[in-house]
């Protein structure tokens, strides 16, 4: 186990009927942003749990924070909070809402510069606004951990950041809000969270039998609940068991100590920035890729995984028996696990090698996935 | 799942070599009393590395904190603190110094008479010093979680408390510390930590499978390493595995949502204030005794432990496999799993369950475990 440093400052709070908590968790005399995204929250109650908890409070609202939140959208919150002295910021929806909220956080007191800096040179925000979030879609973890993925329309690029500033003071898990998810937000949450879980854990045995277990664990529950979860939407059990799985699958702890591998997400995001892909849809696509081109490297894992999680036992290739099973688990929650499938040929590969080689990323758990191996990749997955 | 709020700022500093940063996680200003137990931490070079590390800095030292922590040595190290002004405490040791520390911490501030009253009648404290700490036995959790458990020579009482004034500030995890421990003092540890989860996850279905996931991820950790720290005392891996172990059994997060019993922790506080057994000891005689008692209460989830942990899948005294193969595991550790073989009689029994009952604790995951329980308990621990 290699060493680290763990401190996870957020304040959790979980359950049916604790979105009124907000009122007691946000400083008495804060002025509020509330943020949130296209206005389901409006359609399905949780607008009106929030303002009616916040009444009588300085409470301003910026809604419209897309999927793949937009620096070009997010620097109009920024101006708002400038303008009006906000020092408080309420994010109400899913990943994509909090982590735009993180991102106004530190480019609201950001002075060095373009804000956008923080994402594409690594400047380093010196202050944040505080936050607190009011979670509706089981995703991306981002209610306990301290990063944000942010999209810039001008240059196409989809980057992230992580600082400790952005940690969320609370988070309210209310599972309730939940129950009318479309379908396919649910499936892209599911898978989200299993990839976060296997980029932690899909590398090479690393002396480390906890951190493998913990892992299994959550990837378990997904694979239980998840299923259940499109059959029952309002069954109260599975939508809290999601829920509490994707925290668990990145709130930093799972990964403590080990080396992971962030190649699928890496890529998801140019697929994500290039053309428009769903998040989780990029996901369930270069993954059983990544696995493919990595078998070699990965293969312990992989059969360490296909025995614990699937049960595979027999046969010389139970590397790619625990592939073949995963992307079989993908498509039976209805998600494509091929870049034909989307209609997407191989025409700009080199440009997203190049990309990502351009900004001196090196993936893998060992560093050694360069652009001549994104490329091959991305033809694994066609 | 039931609802639930958790919030833990520990930070957490993990690995070899790390004791040094304790200059930097201590404030520049702070009065410090470094606290520790019989000694052992100026054998094994753990004394050496903390003053180093703080030389030059307002520094004292309160020794002599033995296992089961005295109220009758705490308080003297209350009013060391008091006199001296001291505004920062310094556990370096196991469980049982962090614990009496984190006495000191709530008792010199406590102005509402005696602070025995705060384990006794449940007295809030109303402030705390500031704590860290330097763990050097893994064991008890208490490095992330905001409990303590101190005994009263006079009244021969062993209570417990918790409030989050006591979360350490931070907790140093040095896996070479516990190279040169006694092994019994292993054997202890092992058997604490796995009670700590045995404790959340033993109990009834709750429709909360990545709980119970967890729960079986650490107890499969504690009973693969813990034999291997007993053969390889020096073997790195090992020792980081075991001490990560048991972080997490009882940091909190296990247990979230679901009921728990701690039927054994409660009896065993008994075991050890009336015949001076060690805490491990005490729980490595009591668990089975519960388990067997509660056996019709709890089938289903010893079936599902017997299958999860021990492969234990055929015969109709399946829940009996699993308790037996548990108390075969502590004895291969070589503790003892029976009360008789201590010399303990029934002769207290009625005793120990009066005490229990007249502190009004209702012990098990329904609260239906009174005197008469407990005593049936202790025959079938004889």
């Amino acid at each position: 186990m290699e060493n680290f440093v763990y401190h996870n400052p957020v304040k959790l709070v979980f359950g049916r009927g604790t979105i009124p908590k907000v009122a007691e968790l946000i400083p008495a005399k804060a002025r509020i942003l509330m943020t949130y995204g296209g206005g389901s929250i409006k359609r399905n109650g949780v607008y009106d749990q929030v303002t009616k908890a916040l009444a009588g409070r300085p409470l301003l609202e910026f809604g419209g924070i897309e999927p793949n939140p937009r620096y070009e959208t997010l620097m109009k919150a920024v101006d708002l909070c400038r303008r009006e002295k906000v020092d408080f910021l309420l994010a109400v929806g899913g990943g994509s809402v909090l982590d735009g909220t993180k991102f106004v956080a530190v480019a609201v007191p950001f002075e060095a510069g373009d804000p956008w800096d923080i994402l594409a040179k690594d400047a380093p925000p010196k202050a944040a606004l505080p936050l607190g979030c009011v979670l509706t879609l089981p995703a991306t973890g981002s209610e306990m951990n301290m990063f944000a993925v942010i999209s810039r329309d001008s240059t196409r690029e989809k980057l992230a950041f992580g600082n400790p500033l952005v940690y969320p003071q609370f988070s309210i898990l209310d599972p309730e809000t939940t129950y009318t998810l479309p379908e396919r937000q649910v499936v892209n949450g599911i898978v989200d969270a299993f990839a976060h879980v296997m980029e932690q854990y899909l590398t090479f045995p690393q002396d480390a039998p906890l951190q493998d277990r913990l892992a299994e664990a959550v990837l378990a529950t997904l694979i239980e609940e998840g299923p259940k979860a499109l059959q029952r939407p309002r069954d109260y059990a599975v939508r809290a068991n999601l829920m509490w799985a994707a925290t668990n699958a990145l709130n930093g702890w799972l990964g403590l100590g080990v080396k992971h591998d962030w190649t699928t997400h890496m890529i998801g995001h140019e697929l994500t920035a290039l053309y428009g892909l769903d998040h989780g849809q990029t996901l369930a696509v270069v993954m059983p890729a990544v696995w493919k081109h990595q078998k070699a490297a990965k293969a312990q894992k992989l059969i360490q995984y296909g025995e614990r999680i699937w049960g595979i036992r027999e046969g010389a290739d139970r590397a790619d028996q625990a592939i073949a099973r995963t992307e079989q688990f993908f498509r039976s929650l209805g998600i494509k696990t091929r870049l034909s499938e989307y209609g997407i040929g191989p025409d700009r590969f080199e440009e997203i090698g190049q990309r990502l080689e351009a900004r001196g990323e090196r993936l893998g758990e060992h560093g050694n996935i360069g652009k001549k191996e994104v490329v091959e990749i991305l033809r694994l997955a066609l």
